[in-house]
C-alpha cells in the first residue's frame, strides 16, 4: 500500500521581542520568505489593546513585499467561532503572533476553532511565528509571571499551559534586556525535564522538528537542568533564594544550531567548514 | 627544628552591594564577630566623592557594638607613604573597602605600604572585607566595566589586575540586581581558569583559604567555564554576541559552600543532615 502523502510540518519562528523592523529586518525576512507570497494572519490577540500593532507590521512586512495581511483580533473567547474570524485563515501560508500577554492568548484561544486552525496551517507547512508573549505561548509550559532582576525566589513564579507547538521546553523572552535568567532558572528547576530557552530582544530560533538556528542581533541562553545534583525548589519557604547546583548553561549567538532531543549545541556548517580549513 | 608559628591567615568577606545597614544586617554582623572588639579601617578610597560612606558604617556597626572604626581615604597616590596614614593600621583587627570605582582602589593602592598594612593584617588573621567595588577589587583579575543587561559584546569587556587576595576567580557584584551574567560569561570565555562569581546585594561570601559560605538574602552564581567546548570570544568581530558552549553554572543562597579548588558547591552541614534524617 502506498504511504499516504503527509506534508512536512512548516517551522517555528520564536522571537525574543522587539525585532528590527526598519533597519535590516534579518528577523522578519526569515518570517517572509517562508510565507512564499501566500497570506500572513498576523494575531493581536495577546494584547489588550491592540491598536497600531497591526499596521506597524504592515508596514514592516510591506517592505519585504509580502502585502497580504489579515489582522486577527479576538475580544472574547466566543469569538473564535465565528465564521468571519475563521475564514481570515483561508489561504493563509503563515501565522504571526504579537506581544502582549501570554495569558490572552492561551485563555482565549486554548482549545477552540482559532487554535486548531493555526495548527493545521502548521500542520500543513505554514510558518508558525511568535514575539514576546506570542513567544512565550509557543510551549506546551509557559511563564506567565515572575521577578526580574533579582535572584529568583523560589516561591515567585507562575506557570501556565501554553499552545505547545513545541514540547518539553519552556521559553522566556526579552532575556538578557530583562535580567530573566533568575526566573528561568527557577522555572527549570521545578522539572528539569523541561529546558529553558531565554531570548534575547531581536533575536529568534527558527525550530523545525527538534533542532533549531539562531538568527538575530542577540544571544539565545539554553538551560539544561539534566545533570543537576541539588535545588531547594520545593522547599517551600517563598521568600527564600533559589538554590540549584550542576546546570549546563549553552549562549548560542546567530548561525549556532542546537538539536532539543540530544541536548546538545553546534556550529554553523560553515563555521565547521571554515574551522576544519584553518586547522590545516 | 620546631616549625615557626604561624597565624592562620583571615576570612574575606566578599559582598555585592547595598548590605542590609539598618535591620537584622547578617553581613555587617558577621565582619564584627570577626574583629573581636579589634580596630576596623574603613578604606573608602573606591569613591570619588567619599563623604558619608564613613559615616553610614559608623552608625550601622556602632549598633553592633564596634565602636573603634578609622576612616582611610587615599586622595593621591602618593599619600600612601604618609606616617599618618598608616599609623591608622596600627592595632586594627580588619580592613572594610567600601564601594565605589574599582580602578581607584588598584590604581591608588597597588603596590605601596598601605596595601601591605592590609596584606599584613590580613596574613596575620585580620578580617579583609570589601562591597561593591571592594568586592572586585579582592581577586587577582578584576571587571572594570562591560555592560549589563545585555547579551555580552566580545569586544565590551575591561578587565585589571586587582589586589589579589584571592586567585583564580574573577568577581562580579550588583550581580542579579543588574543583569550581568552575560559580562561574567564573557569574562570566564576569556580564561577558563578563572571562575566566574556573581554576588547579588545584601549577599556575601565568606571565604577562608579556598572554600566559602553563602551569607545573605540573595544568591551567589558560580560560572565554571573549564567543560566548555566552543566560544566564539577570541573572533574579534567586537560587535558580535558571545557563544559559549558548556557552561556549569550553580546558584547559591545563604548557608550553601563551595569549594574552589574542587569547583564543587556543598550544602550546608546541617541541612546535610536533615536531608539523611528525612531519607529514613
Amino acid at each position: 500500500m502506498a504511504k499516504a502523502h503527509r506534508p512536512e510540518r512548516g517551522p517555528l519562528i520564536i522571537i525574543g521581542g522587539h525585532e528590527d523592523k526598519e533597519g535590516d529586518r534579518a528577523i522578519l525576512r526569515e518570517v517572509a520568505q517562508h510565507l512564499k507570497g501566500g497570506r500572513l494572519v498576523v494575531a493581536t490577540v495577546a494584547s489588550h489593546a491592540p491598536e497600531g500593532y497591526f499596521d506597524s507590521y504592515v508596514q514592516a512586512f510591506g517592505a519585504l513585499g509580502i502585502t497580504d495581511l489579515v489582522e486577527l483580533y479576538i475580544q472574547e473567547r466566543s469569538e473564535t467561532h465565528d465564521e468571519a474570524k475563521l475564514r481570515l485563515f483561508d489561504g493563509a501560508a503563515g501565522v504571526f503572533f504579537s506581544g502582549g500577554d501570554q495569558l490572552r492568548i492561551s485563555s482565549q484561544l486554548g482549545d477552540t476553532p482559532v487554535e486548531r486552525r493555526v495548527r493545521e496551517i502548521h500542520e500543513s507547512g505554514g510558518v508558525i511565528a511568535g514575539t514576546s508573549a506570542g513567544a512565550s505561548a509557543m510551549s506546551d509550559t509557559m511563564l506567565v509571571k515572575g521577578s526580574s532582576q533579582e535572584t529568583h525566589r523560589i516561591g515567585d513564579l507562575h506557570l501556565a499551559a501554553g499552545l505547545g507547538f513545541v514540547r518539553d521546553v519552556i521559553i522566556d523572552q526579552h532575556f538578557a534586556e530583562r535580567g530573566r535568567i533568575g526566573r528561568l532558572l527557577g522555572a527549570v528547576a521545578q522539572n528539569p525535564r523541561e529546558l529553558g530557552i531565554g531570548i534575547d530582544e531581536d533575536t529568534a530560533i527558527i525550530l523545525r522538528e527538534s533542532r533549531f538556528e539562531v538568527l538575530g542581533s542577540g544571544g539565545v541562553y539554553v538551560v539544561d537542568g539534566g545533570g543537576v545534583s541539588h535545588s531547594n525548589i520545593a522547599e517551600a519557604e517563598a521568600e527564600r533564594a533559589l538554590s540549584i547546583h550542576d546546570v549546563r548553561l549553552h549562549v548560542l549567538c546567530a548561525g549556532d544550531r542546537f538539536d532539543l532531543s540530544g541536548r546538545r549545541p553546534a556550529l554553523a556548517e560553515n563555521r565547521e567548514a571554515k574551522a576544519q580549513a584553518a586547522d590545516r
